[in-house]
């Protein structure tokens, strides 16, 4: 680890002055999946909630909590290797401590029942205490049908072919007994394939299902199998790596999971990676394998739990951003991190998952799909795939806003996309109180005559996440506590005019003025949170960021605000947000709150509707193609209209 | 060795019994290539022939041998593992025996001064004995211009590109700005390639030059390369093993190679090796392993001599029979033993050098031509494209004479193929005194009032190789030695027409009559060397075969033999094969003898077409595609023509 650290350390310093640095959202991880499962059974209640579950005797409690359908967070998916899956037991004698327990549990967390969910297997009934987590990552898209209004029309087919075995009067070589038999021209010979197919052939008495990949025979399977066909979705986040297993005769998600994405462990945002990818190809291929490994971690896992072989998941598409593009397929990104970020490739790819190293059917594709440029990646195309902006009428804007702001504006037969590093603010970082989405993260303020707070998982708050921090600097803009500058009322005249309540809050703090959201005794670790006058200065400069990138595509594409008729919020960010708020902190262009949509995982939608139909995974190529990109550090303009667009 | 061994045995046996039985052509080994070399010179002369050459100190024998151009066999490339490259010192104090001396030289040959040449480093003049060996692999097509009359037109360019660098306002892909600057349209993103694109590109300021293979990108050198570009082509037979480096520029061959195939260790003849690789994978990816590995190290000599990198190797043409096709490409075969002789594939295979694991560029591609049937395989393809069959006015016959006879009659906007197990004879196999034509193989022989013999490198014959068996038997028949019907004259009255001499030749021996070709005391080990009546029926067998093929191709064109303008004899055989001999055994169809022309190696020849011209590698699956195969197993007619044509 001390390498490794060591070298971003000093690289790290270097390149960041050589170019400006983006950082990236962090996402709670989390790894979920369903299973039915009967036979033998314990009874397990999991509190608070008073949930309970059968489940087969020698099952784990993380098992059991997936049958329960509570969440218990875990990485390794109940390999004991990560640690996270801690929970307590009412009843403390159940089996003996585990090498892993020992290892990620303290004495004081042992010696008060706390277990490790994957490491205990019930043998009675069994009362199991969580500290319920509330996190930011939205399961909105997880098992529902997203191809409702999607033709499933998936690239892969399959043809069950009953042939005529060779005869001394018909010498056709096996491989053309079976091209000729497909409905498909022009199948390009596949030697691996070929390589196993006389036995297969003759094993199967000439009966077999052909798996076509357009016109690529994939697989030819024994017997009829034209009721089985998988593909895997995955979204390749910096923070989180998620995938969705489909079955591609319903177009249906079936399961899911995800992962931290394991590249974490050479840095935690974009410029990291790439400065370690930048040593050289040693240094790109373990970025790679880091991925590639985790990611066969979870199709382990996922074909486990759904009964299926990894031979049966036949394709596999993957958006990402582009650094996260570049280094899944091991292609040198050295260049995305200095001015002016230039990428290696922008066209959808495909290899095969062999090439990869991907464990799915070895010559299934596995097909990245197109990044518009070095900071406007695939998932932006799966954003404009899933929200249609080049079908609708009208003018749409859509905007992933995470530490990266990624919009796309779409209207008058264009696709204009811009992307500005907005600043790890909307994430909590950079904010003297600020935190992820996680439990005793401040999620709501209103501020009347007192200041009122929600909090996650209504305990005594710890600090306050993003869509907090909006709300909060949105309530103090109306009720006057911040002008539309962003300076915190301060003079005497300017406090006369607040409740005595608030008139406590405002106060000098160590650096300047200072807004006391919660005071001490009401805060889990016993001290006052505050909004700072720098924490609002953060946000203005990540917000200003923003809605300068939308005036500029507002100029190129000759329209003023008023005339975008919908706005989408993608991203886990854009589920959280209040609308009013960011409204409220000119967040976004002043429209009636109903043209305004959170969308969810847009980025994964758009994937999914990619491998469910050929016809649209061409059109997230022809989006890519027409999309023009706006560089904003080659706009004279943008400074202008980012001192502008910075007040509130 | 002998697991292997018991398992073929048992195999061989069952498979043997099943589908008949095919065996192939065995050629001595030799390996040979070129050297000019310089600087700190000894002086080595070779006996016999006095010649001397110049070469570094410290060279070995072997490379001295290279450098004054005279042979000396050696399997594995100096490496001192095969221990075939026996030469003797006048000298016998050069330095300490090696190793590899000990193992593979006797006591007595070490007291004699033989060494390893491949072991023996040249430290002062010296003079060195060889065993002059004349071997039956022609050296016709060795190192002269096959590209005459072809246009060198090879799939592979080269680019010089001199590109713009990206700036702010020019953010094209690293990939998008090689690819727009090439004259050739949809080229596929290539993911290796662009692994490590960025930074070759900014190495090269830019300046680099495209390797392409048709619309693939191949390879992105620095700088100007434009003057180097090699080719490889490989003839892989049963027994050996030939390859051919080629110079893409001049179309010109700059070395070449030949190792014994090293799947010789799974048996001698295809159905050996069928019997192995059907055992199941791994048996077959030993095969695979075995020739690719000897190529390997084939490739590895031809580039230290010609002084060129692994990677400047872009293309690979591959010919050979069906099995040795299938092995190659790790190709089930199983089926191509037990009738009805069904091959996985017949189209052109092109697969990357990478998945093969060749070493050459790993993105080169390895092509190996379109086969027929499974025993009309690609070398004959090559045949086929070396003669030009295809474009030749009136009739053409071409015959490849092996184990296998393959032949093709092309005429009348037709090409017909067939094969016939012509059996071992023509290589001296199940021949009482058969041999290789190595030293002391009988190869002409003229009888008038006695025999007179022609014997490889003048020494005392110790047997007859198939070409001395030929003329043999047609200097029998035409002196009534043996009649039309094959019979041995024996009879009183017959024997009262022959000159003293001759009668006492003819005797009763062991089984069955017999012809002594040489009295003991002329011989080699002593004993009488003699044709059996035995010996007389296997030729009549193996040429009987291939006049039925022969004539049934005939009857499918409609036409007589007189009709056929020409026959080209393919081939080592067909160059040793006295064409008088040939026609009085009625090997061939009754034509002028200037109407029958011996080609040498044409299925090798042919491959170097493929490989400088890539409208004659598209031509070779044109002959593929348009060639009918003549199934002779299936045809009734078969036998009676088979019966028709045993007589002399």
């Amino acid at each position: 680890m001390s390498i490794f650290g060591n070298n971003y350390d000093t690289i790290d310093g270097t390149r960041v002055k050589k170019s400006p640095v983006r950082l990236e959202m962090s996402y709670d991880l989390i790894f979920f999946f369903r299973e039915e499962i009967v036979m033998d059974k314990v009874k397990v209640t999991f509190l608070p909630g008073n949930k309970t579950v059968s489940v087969s005797k020698g099952s784990t409690i993380l098992q059991a909590a997936i049958a329960a359908d509570v969440k218990v967070e875990s990485n390794c998916g109940g390999k004991g290797t990560c640690g996270k899956c801690k929970v307590q037991l009412a009843d403390r004698n159940l089996t003996p401590i585990s090498k892993a327990e020992e290892k990620f549990l303290s004495k004081s967390e042992l010696s008060e029942g706390f277990v490790l969910a994957c490491q205990r297997f019930l043998e009675e009934d069994t009362v199991i205490s969580l500290r319920e987590q509330k996190d930011s990552f939205s399961r909105k898209t997880g098992l529902k049908n997203i191809a409702e209004d999607i033709p499933i029309n998936p690239s892969i087919a399959k043809h069950f072919l009953n042939l005529n075995p060779p005869t001394i009067e018909d010498q056709l070589p096996d491989w053309d007994r079976v091209k000729n038999a497909l409905p498909v021209k022009d199948i390009p010979f596949d030697r691996s394939l070929a390589a196993s197919l006389p036995g297969i052939l003759r094993k199967s008495k000439f009966k077999v299902t052909a798996v076509l990949d357009e016109n690529e025979l994939l697989a030819i399977e024994s017997g009829d199998t034209m009721d089985r066909s998988f593909g895997l979705v995955v979204d390749i986040g910096t923070t989180t790596v998620a995938a969705y297993l489909m079955d591609l005769n319903s177009g249906r998600v079936v399961g899911n999971g995800a992962l931290t994405n394991p590249q974490q462990f050479f840095g935690a945002d974009v410029i990291s990676r790439i400065n370690h990818a930048s040593l050289g190809p040693d240094a790109l291929l373990q970025l790679q394998e880091k991925v590639i490994g985790g990611l066969n971690n979870i199709i382990e896992v996922l074909c486990k739990e759904h009964r299926l072989k990894a031979e049966e998941i036949y394709q596999v598409i993957i958006v990402g951003n582009t650094t996260m593009s570049h280094l899944f397929l091991g292609i040198d990104p050295t260049y995305l991190a200095p001015a002016p970020f230039i990428p290696v490739f922008h066209e959808s790819v495909k290899v095969t998952a062999r090439e990869l190293g991907l464990k799915i059917l070895p010559s299934g594709k596995v097909i990245v799909l197109p990044i518009v440029a070095g900071y406007v990646g695939s998932d932006t195309i799966g954003v404009a795939l899933a929200t249609k902006v080049d079908r609708l009428s009208g003018i749409t804007l859509a905007i992933d806003i995470g530490t990266n702001g990624e919009m796309i504006l779409a209207g008058k037969g264009r696709i204009l996309t811009c992307s500005t590093a907005a600043g790890p603010a909307f994430e909590g970082a950079q904010i003297k109180y600020g935190m992820r989405a996680a439990e005793g993260a401040i999620e709501e303020v209103t501020i009347t005559e007192d200041v009122e707070l929600k909090v996650i998982a209504n305990i005594k708050p710890k600090g306050i996440c993003g869509s907090g921090l909006i709300d909060a600097i949105s309530e103090m803009v109306h009720s006057g506590v911040i002008d539309e500058s962003g300076r915190i009322a301060g003079e005497p005249e300017e406090l006369a005019m607040f409740s005595p309540q608030l008139r406590d809050r405002i106060r000098e703090g160590e650096s300047g003025m200072e807004f006391v959201l919660a005071w001490s005794k009401d805060t889990e670790n016993g001290q006052d949170i505050v909004l700072t006058q720098k924490d609002i200065r953060e946000l203005q400069l990540a917000k200003g960021a923003i809605m300068a990138g939308i005036k500029i595509l507002l100029i190129e594409m000759e329209i003023d605000e008023q005339q975008i008729d919908r706005v989408f919020l993608a991203g886990a960010f854009g589920n959280y947000i209040k609308k009013e708020s960011a409204l409220g902190i000119k967040l976004l262009p002043n429209l009636p709150l109903e043209r305004i949509t959170a969308i969810g995982n847009a980025a994964g939608d758009g994937a999914k509707i990619a491998l469910i139909s050929v016809a649209e995974r061409k059109r997230a190529s022809d989006i890519a193609r027409v999309a023009e990109h706006i560089e904003l550090s080659s706009r004279r303009d943008f400074q202008d209209f980012f001192l502008e667009s910075l007040s509130f």
